[in-house]
């Protein structure tokens, strides 16, 4: 593995390791040099405190030294072009790049006119994949069920422009998961099967929650909600929303993840986002594990 | 202690603990993997890069890990609830997090709410509390007069809107000091005495200073001093400014402390800012150690 | 060396000795522990990520503490004045401090009523100096051609707003370069010869490259450039852009430098910034490792 841009067509034994290496820095702890002497630069063009923390707080915690590229004080301003600033930036010295773009692609336009090793990671671009989401909701649902060939797995919410969603179902093929079911309104569905290879659709959350050993809820966001015909929040949590009642309507170990932030009394409940199966907390405590894995494997650090 | 939320109720004890060891980290230095591997985050809801700076520098001399959660690229930005931010931060391993809210109790209201141990330290919220800067403070005094029980302190500025006073003050009844005079124009003296038990107030500058080992000087706010009918800064310099014609009516070796950033002309007189009798530097450097000495205590490693 | 201000007057055994350590550096790495326990903080009132980026990368490469200075939220929101911020921060214990301002002489200004012994750097004043960047620029053109005594050296674009322009040319001296020539559109030349001693002037491009063994280009900016009478990019580019033809009239083996961000097709032509006689990214690498020579200089670590 050189860079991290997409789970798409990542192997089962990739994955895997990459699971126990995040399980062995949670449970035992990290050597605080492991990636001493290397630097990973975080550059995030779409605002997220959350997952820039993370990765910074996984950095750290390998003893790399970190530097927050902060766009609006950049060169950006001057004009300089986005390869430029990615030659500047890699002749500084760099061993990971963590890109966050909203365009789809970017990161692995990165990867491609990199003049250096630099190990390109993507924390999210456009609606195309957050790969590091993938993998911690994987190892979120591993450790209470290891046994994926058996698990039937529901995400909820705006799939169509969710790069959550498709991290998350490759991931989760890739580990053989037995059923994985799709479930939003029709305007947020996929536009076309091929872009979730085996996933069942459906438009009715009672219906796809049935039985479910995962449910998976997205972050709804309230422009595309109206454009899908919910003009309040209120008649989506209605239909889309996983409250106490559909919660029950899953297998009864379900575990509910959610990648956060989540909008409370939209798509989810409050009663569930903060119960007994809420794994939302592990999810965040695991993206800071899942991250210390994936730079020291794309540092080439020996396991 | 488990958090520092406010100064209130303290004991002499405890104060003198901590003042003990800031000066320990002054004069011999500290060790600077104390806190290698502990994470201490700042928090700031209101703009304070002195602050900021100082605790920064305690926690990076200690050897923590250290970030800066900005708010205006946070998740905040999507609406996300306080307390999901407390606990999504929580969740990311943090064993201490430096708050400065401009609402009174936020810092208390997260450390009642947190669900790690995580030590919640109040970096000054609305007009409440600023414990560190009640302690740096102490420290400061005790420097050249230990003797507190033979002090005569006077405070003047915003008292009634200062979260300053109010640490220091509770910090100096707790090391007994013999005499706290609080003067401030009648608008800004607390609204009840029992805001600032067994404090004298008074609206005359001259009579509150005479004799004082100590005057602590408040910054002070343009609104607020146009609220209070001065219109006109030079207006309120001549009744509440320390000048040296004022200063020459306390002791002689009497200390001039002010929490910074001050206002030359106003509150105070350059002439009084850059004196041999300012101690508005010191209070600086203490600031750096007391922080230190405040993360360890409160993260729990032995002396 | 106490300080670095500017090139002005800086012998050629000083430049050596940072060279040299910036080469050693280079190839053999630096200990990380050099500047253990220091502290150096940074302080831009120009936004500029770049130069900033390679400044904190040279301090943490050499294990120094690390702040930015957010100015965006400091007390200068509140009021405070330059020198109340010098020595505040001074108090909190910096051992170096590397400042960029838009007024010519401000770091000279505060490295003058410093109270400390901190080291300023300059990082770019106004129009006056940008010593790291001379310095860099020099360690650059010495890797392939370390006899300046032979070298002719153009310097193209705003020379009269150039701090680089100037910090390049006193460099240059310093080492014995044979032949300097600045070049500009007229209303960008030096308006005294007195500003740059020594140094031949032109408003020819294809004259003043001829047989260069080093042709230096500089940023050129928009509003600037409308003032200079070039109200379109391709009539500047036409008579002070660098592109293949002009550059075949200068000596075959001539480096090609800028200190970036670079407008293509406006000072310089992409098939030249990416060809192989630019040295536009060897800069960059070479800035990093002059800055950690420069830390090290200052804060007297013995080599």
């Amino acid at each position: 593995m050189r860079h991290l841009l997409t789970l798409e067509d990542i192997d089962r034994a990739t994955i895997l390791r990459l699971l126990d290496r995040a399980e062995h820095f949670r449970t035992r702890g990290a050597p605080r040099d492991l990636l001493a002497g290397r630097t990973v630069l975080t550059l995030f063009f779409e605002p997220s405190t959350r997952t820039r923390t993370s990765f910074v707080l996984a950095a750290k915690r390998l003893g790399a030294d970190n530097v927050n590229f902060d766009l609006s004080r950049s060169s950006a301003v001057k004009g300089e072009s986005l390869l430029d600033t990615l030659h500047t930036l890699e002749a500084m010295g760099l061993d990971a790049l963590v890109v966050r773009h909203n365009e789809n692609g970017m990161p692995a336009y990165l990867a491609e006119h990199a003049k250096t090793d630099v190990a390109l990671i993507n924390a999210g671009d456009g609606t195309h994949a957050h790969p590091t989401q993938g993998l911690l909701d994987a190892l979120t649902i591993r450790q209470r069920r290891p046994d994926f060939e058996n698990l039937h797995v529901t995400i909820c919410g705006d799939i169509r422009h969710s790069r959550v969603a498709r991290s998350d179902a490759q991931a989760l093929h890739a580990l053989g998961v037995r059923d994985l079911r799709l479930c939003a309104p029709r305007a947020m569905l996929p536009e076309s099967p091929d872009e979730f290879p085996g996933c069942a659709t459906a438009d009715d959350f009672d219906d796809a929650i049935e039985g479910a050993d995962v449910v998976i809820m997205l972050r709804i966001q309230k422009e595309r909600m109206a454009a899908a015909q919910f003009p309040e929040a209120a008649d989506y949590h209605a239909r889309f929303g996983l409250d106490r009642r559909r919660l029950a309507l899953a297998a009864p170990d379900c575990q509910v993840l959610h990648p956060g932030p989540i909008n409370r009394g939209i798509e989810i409940a409050p009663e569930v986002a903060d119960g007994a199966q809420s794994r939302i907390l592990d999810q965040v405590a695991n993206g800071v594990v899942t991250r210390m894995a994936v730079l020291a494997e794309l540092l080439a650090v020996p396991a």
